[in-house]
């Protein structure tokens, strides 16, 4: 019997061994699409480079370095649809020599990269195991009286020493209380360090990353682990539109409907709640639903957090609110690996300015509504992969109110 | 009794609380040294950009912020002697409105970061603080069979959840056995991913930071907590000439001759422990010094790990083995803080190439070189200040063999 020796990229103990075939496989998918594009010449060499290390400003202090993708490399001439930067071509000295071509790479990668290969499904669901691990240590040690950062920290610490993910995918938002409505609270102005307070919902948005494939998780909970019946209530909302969408997922849904079934979903529960009242067809017409959930309801993940293709040539975004901010506008294909992050939000100047257009402040309990105005909010994101007739759920954290009380109970007993 | 109300920045629990008087002062002193310059015209402003929110080359993926300098901003035009970047000016719609001097500000900066106020040395002590810590938290949970980069992970999440330190002010350096010896281990192609073996040395250089403000350390221990004879040779060698520094630090020395001083007392160890012989004058002659320790003795820290200003105009840096890569020509002054790394390493193409060198193979003892081919080796990192009349030490960990040992021994209990 004949043994191979495959080569595999390893970080020892019980992390992953990630095949160098995954690479292999992905260059042959970029070889075999660059093949059937017009206008490659024959013998024709692909040039990309992995990464650059750059400096801090102007000191000699390195960024820890990482790579542009491992791989397939960097998408030449491409524009990225939210950030507005541009790929910079790989280059090297004597390239004049060379007859280069800059145009026709752009869109092959970007469409090898839309769908996952079995080996990289097998990447994502680990660092989805490991960041969801992660989670759950945080649920397990958060208590009223820390600091955000500390879960920050610990995340990290989990993730890196248990999963040698060295970076995470994106900065960490650990929002507690009223934070938890700053979509993009974590970043330069704050820096996730407010105290945690008894009766605040946390809400955490962490992912680590292993060879560039990242993952992109939210937990929702009460700091205390004890839901009160208004958050009870809200987180119930938010899960279901989650699992609404779960249940619809397959070949061919278009993504844009999936965003419209959640705002859907959570008018109606908002409507049972008491703060709106009326037709949620109507709610509808008026965009009700990003009032509560201004962000798209998911997007691409793979190598980036935010990975690309969602807007090939010949699709826009639709320009209404809450769906322009959405990532994706194509229909869902086998393979796509995408987040699911429904949420309901209580964004003070979103708020006013509902109250302030006679068009929206006619559906508004607005005494309902005040008694949740420091909220914060309930996001709730899973990652999932497309399957042939429906999804995998590769995220695997306590979600139902019954599930995270259970588990936050526990925890005294675990010191 | 009056009392006031300061307004600190402060990052909670036992953190420290750095005044804003701190950035005040600093501010002031930045007008006082524009003012005192020739070509101020009257009423002028001092523009400077704070720092920029970078993503991830061509994705929307922030990376984590961190401000160019808290306390005077960019060094206008001004250019790394280190990395060769340069600095970028604060530029703003309208600024061409304005008449503009990029080219006063750059000296002035430097000269008022290259002496540190009271304010500021208090934050580099508790960084150093911090950051001892950190190391000696490593020290305590250290043990063969671990991977390097669990002890990178362990050190960020002390440093994070117990100091507020968000960021390293570098990359963790964890090299242990023989990658000791790679003066810049744990950065992209090496990211300290090597089990640490019974036997092996470990050599730690960490610091993190707050508010910008930086610490460097490292520690060289055995991961098993026990020195061998040779083990306890090198780095007896080590503590040696680090001591021996420290004891000649003060005002009007300078650096160079600190530099030369770490050499001989190097070489001097070196021909006890028998790995030379001959005349030590003779061997300083041909930089046998630099085949040892091939990187400089120290270098100036505060906001940056590299603090500017170590080579004003009129001084360059010395063309010879070692020296050249000294960080800092000047005369040491008062309240200048540096580092004090002296080290001895056993780098195997620098070995070979002293080897074939006729002037400098006279003076090996190859036999007993050979049983230190693998050692890797022996860093001791110190933060110091300069006082009026010496220094102040700011790094505070066990550093002596008994001392180490003592602490090392002790970890069992702590379990």
């Amino acid at each position: 019997m004949l043994s191979f020796c495959r080569p595999v990229y390893w970080l020892g103990k019980d992390t992953l061994r990630v095949s160098a075939a995954l690479f292999a496989e992905n260059r042959r998918r970029l070889c075999q699409g660059m093949k059937a594009t017009d206008g490659v010449a024959p013998k024709s060499v692909v040039v990309l480079q992995g990464g650059e290390q750059k400096q801090r400003y102007c000191t000699d202090t390195d960024m820890l370095f990482r790579q542009v993708h491992v791989r397939i490399g960097v998408p030449l001439r491409g524009q990225n649809t939210d950030s507005g930067s541009t790929c910079r071509e790989a280059s090297f000295e004597g390239i004049s020599q060379f007859q280069v071509n800059n145009t026709l790479l752009h869109p092959v990668i970007v469409e090898c990269r839309l769908t996952k290969t079995d080996m990289e499904l097998e990447v994502l669901r680990y660092t989805n195991r490991i960041s969801s691990e992660a989670h759950k240590e945080i649920m397990k040690h958060v208590r009223p009286g820390q600091k955000e950062y500390e879960m920050e920290s610990l995340f990290q610490h989990y993730c890196y020493s248990h999963g040698g993910m060295r970076h995470t995918s994106y900065t960490c938002i650990c929002g507690t209380g009223n934070n938890g409505s700053v979509l993009h609270y974590g970043h330069a102005g704050a820096p996730n360090d407010k105290t945690i307070d008894d009766g605040d919902m946390c809400l955490f948005d962490m992912g680590g990353e292993y060879y560039c494939y990242s993952s992109d998780i939210t937990c929702s909970f009460p700091a205390n682990g004890k839901f009160t019946p208004d958050q009870k209530a809200i987180y119930e909302a938010v899960l279901k539109s989650s699992r609404a969408v779960m249940a619809a997922i397959k070949p061919e849904v278009k993504w844009t409907e999936m965003h419209r079934l959640a705002d859907r979903v959570h008018l109606e529960e908002l409507v049972k709640i008491g703060i709106l009242h009326g037709s949620v067809e109507d709610m509808l017409k008026v965009h009700m639903g990003s009032v509560f959930m201004p962000h798209g309801l998911g997007h691409l993940l793979g190598i980036d957090v935010h990975d690309v293709g969602g807007y090939p040539e010949g699709i826009e975004r639709v320009n209404e609110p809450g769906l322009k901010s959405l990532r994706m506008g194509r229909l869902v294909q086998e393979r796509m690996v995408l987040t699911v992050e429904p949420g309901i939000y209580f964004i003070n100047h979103l708020l006013d300015q509902a109250l302030a257009n006679p068009a929206q402040s006619c559906f508004i309990n607005n005494e309902v509504l005040t008694r949740f105005r420091s909220f914060g909010g309930v996001r709730i994101e899973d990652d999932i992969a497309v399957t042939a007739s429906g999804m995998e759920l590769l995220t695997c954290v306590p979600r139902t109110v019954e599930e995270i009380e259970a588990f936050m109970a526990d925890r005294g007993k675990s010191f």
